[in-house]
């Protein structure tokens, strides 16, 4: 049901985690082509969703590839000791993308999103926070300690500041200065509020076309760019139509315990439609405290990235690195 | 039905004009002690809501006092002649609560909420964009223009970032500095996404403690503040809670050409408590464009305010003006 | 012996109208291979020097091409009509660049700079205050007034952000886009503090390597980009050591009326020297009120820029128009 | 000959520890009236300047009482853990006036300063980075760790944007929430580049009328604001008079060796305001790096303050609790 209303507003189901559960629900068993693994931490529950055969594509609606979903409701909580552990596990999950790589690999760290509003502001918050590199290393390459990595950073705003599209920008950088990987930091949109700043994805799909907040038209991924691009992925709002819906379900579900009233889909999306019809659809759920969760969320993924990036940095250190 | 959701999930009607409109649709008819006008212009309806007798208080939920609702759709398009002509129509309704004033009466404009948060940064932008005058008319007062007066402005920032409860630092500065009149400018919550940044409210009664998207404890109003306090709102989101009721009900509209389903409230709050549960309902609802809107209805407010406030300005004049 | 200084502190005569006068001064005529003409204004006078012969391009420390300097004393005043008449002046400057173009061609706007150390913001703030549309044109192009222009907008940020050359950046954006025309806008160093935000100078040569305030390795021009590039350059400071030999310069002079004591150029140079040794000399005098001159500048120059693009516009639309 | 210039220019001496200098340069003895203590740790010098009689206050131009100057170098260097190390030395000279509070005493910060220019961005960018924990104290007390402090912020902008003096505006909070002890945080100017963003003056005496870079025209000072009053300062310009005076100076020690040109004080003042003369000789003179600079300042400071002011906080903790 879900998924209809999600069809029915263009709207992108960002986590394939999510997308899994849904069409589990439906079919009550494992997806062919889908293979699932997982990880349990004390902060986090790790889950590791491959799509291995290309049959899974379509009913998944992502490319093949490993998304590696972090859940750590922490995230949420005023914990600094949490939080730095969910950092940690990030870096762990980062590890065996970034350790094949040549000492002297080119890094690019692109942050998407509109810096002007909040839920989209992940990616360059988290951009603005990371340790940038590749020009000491271009011009004192021996004042560099071991163990940091060569790291640039793009930022590059969105289509209403700039009047080009997000990836065209990207990709003229890229060709420019041929990194050998990029990873590339964006705010998604989830179906539960519970996931808004508590779940991080990791896919090595890079970014979909359409997928994200900023519905970015192109795609952002190896095809598109020529390099390896890793997303790491936070969900920072649900879709209104999302909640329209789950509202009525819930509704229905209270009252069937008395009366025997089923869904009837058609209708709930009439019902949805009309209440969200002046801005299109195009509304989004998001707590009142998402400025501080978005801050803490940046911190999180740059610390994560820069215990990866810049193994040979202690903390102390990178917390006065930073520009 | 919707004051039963927004009492059980503590959210206040912002909009003395929906309050009305709720009331009445649930009565038929008009409240007792209200008074209401209207005027038309091509851009905008106004509506001024007054209640006149103690007794309407409690079934509003607001005190005695007017509100002047400036209904602009234009404010949501891309119609730069649109929104200046609602700026003037703003200028207009402020105009008798400025113009009783002594021409060297002070004016101190307030921005409530946070710039960090985008639907909540209504007000500190607005006061970014305002001409403050005041520290010239102190040291320069010849060098001004005629037509100009006395203007200071706070934005106080949110207990989170200060520590200190907003209306405690407007009290302190209204008491040293002593105002003739306070301006305060508020992001409020509405019960429809149509009203997000498309209606303006004036209330001569400030600001009630609670109301507002960043619920302030404490009010700022003539009471609190021992000076007159002009209260200019905006709804800049709508609460989640409202977005569910209205979608079961909708739906239930939908329902009853075929069955005879009526709403059950009590299940309605269950379900929605249990969509909304992670954020404890403190979730709202934004369009994606908020930023730009924000931005927009700023430069709306602060244009309304220039043309009231410094009426000896020229348009050209007010543009470089500003700090 | 400015010039002297100048080449010892490697600091790059920014401005073509002072190399000139400076190689006057000490030569007492024009230099061979330039050219120079004038045009008085109420508010500003317009002097365009035109660098005509190969030979005069190592005696300038320019290449060939036209430098016209705008001098407008104006900015510095609260004078909002004065300023808007310099945007006059400067679009009419700007004219013969841009009406040549055909009606559809994409015009790149370049804001160099570091937006978060105000001499150097000059440019992201110019750019953050222009109208871009190349988007509008693509998705919605009937929509658009006439008199309206395909333009785009970049600001790269600096190397230390970045970690990557701003010239390189530049190039992979230009060579995805293809714009027709690039119009990059930069802080400058001047030579006299009395230029400091008053001088608007364009050069149809682009932005030589080194030059400008943020000292980009990479030349940005019409050679290094494959399209035409326009310059707009404002001096937002001077260099302390020019400031230096300045101070003894005029204690000489003041010194000669009574005793007979020439400059030592060779100890001056050390004196500067040692005052300035703890940052190599890289120290640089502003005015306490830069920001609000950066601030109004950046709306001199946006202004200008948007006369000559946008011709179809109105002033009122112009001032809601911006994103 | 210094201070010749300071007082033809309207230039304080923000540095006791410069003003003493100078002072007994010129006399060759310690001033009477005056105590100097020092400490000497590996990443800096700290200097205690007491004025401990009336007699000294107008020698010294400062009131009675003390100034400690932490002296460190390595704040220019790109050295992390030096950086680190001097936030401690830094907590380690504000404990004797922290630990004699009572343990739920509250302490207001105060940033003083421009946040939009640079060199003035010291004071609101270091309260951006402290952890404020007053309203938690009042509404939630049980949840907060020990070894904390109730703590305010605020950082009240400047004359220019809020039309009302700085010191009305901390005044009229003050009175409000009466806390026990104030710290204000200043950017200061200084009489030699070689201490920007490198020294760090704390003094019990608060904010002189007329000193920082921003020249607050009135004091903020126990007597003024009826609490102690604790000033942080950071040079972060050097006036531009000063370096031309310093300049003569070094050239006429350059020229002696040859010749025997002594300094004429009153032709080098007109030397010098002849070249500063378009801004009235308000200008300074700052390190191309200043953003940089008061970014890790800012830190520094921030970093001292949590440490005294939350000594249960582990360095961890810290910099995530931050809001």
């Amino acid at each position: 049901m879900v998924l209809d209303i999600c069809r029915s507003f263009g709207i992108s189901l960002d986590l394939a985690l999510e997308a899994r559960e849904i069409l589990r629900g439906e079919t009550g068993q494992e997806i062919p082509g889908v293979r699932v693994d997982r990880e349990r931490y004390n902060e986090a529950e790790v889950t590791i969703v491959n799509i291995v055969e290309k049959a899974a594509e379509a009913i998944m609606g992502k490319p093949m590839g490993t998304y590696i979903t972090i859940e750590a409701p922490v995230l949420r909580e005023n914990n600094p000791a949490g939080h730095h552990r969910v950092s940690q596990i990030l870096a762990r999950q980062l590890e065996p993308f970034i350790s094949p790589l040549p000492p002297h690999a080119n890094i690019l760290l692109v942050g998407l999103g509109n810096w002007r509003a909040t839920p989209d502001a992940l990616g360059p918050r988290a951009i603005g926070m990371s340790l940038v590199t590749r020009h000491l290393f271009q011009y004192a390459p021996r004042e560099l300690k071991g163990g940091m990595r060569s790291v640039s950073a793009l930022a590059p705003g969105v289509l209403g500041i700039t009047g080009i599209e997000t990836a065209e920008i990207i990709k003229g950088v890229v060709e420019r200065i041929q990194p050998e990987l990029m990873i590339v930091i964006d705010s998604l949109a989830a179906r539960s509020v519970t996931r808004i700043c508590t779940t991080i994805q990791i896919a090595d799909t890079g970014i979909a076309p359409g997928s994200g907040i900023g519905n970015r038209r192109a795609g952002i991924n190896r095809e598109s760019m020529g390099v390896p691009v890793i997303a790491i992925g936070v969900p920072t709002v649900v879709h209104a139509a999302v909640i329209g819906q789950d509202t009525i379900n819930a509704y229905l579900r209270q009252l069937q315990t008395a009366t025997n009233a089923g869904l009837n889909q058609h209708l709930a999306r009439q019902a949805i439609q009309q209440v969200l019809e002046p801005f299109g659809g195009n509304l989004t759920v998001t707590p009142k405290e998402i400025d501080s969760l978005i801050e803490n969320t940046a911190k999180v993924i740059a610390g994560g990235l820069s215990l990866t990036l810049h193994p040979g940095l202690t903390a102390d250190d990178y917390s006065y690195y930073l520009h």
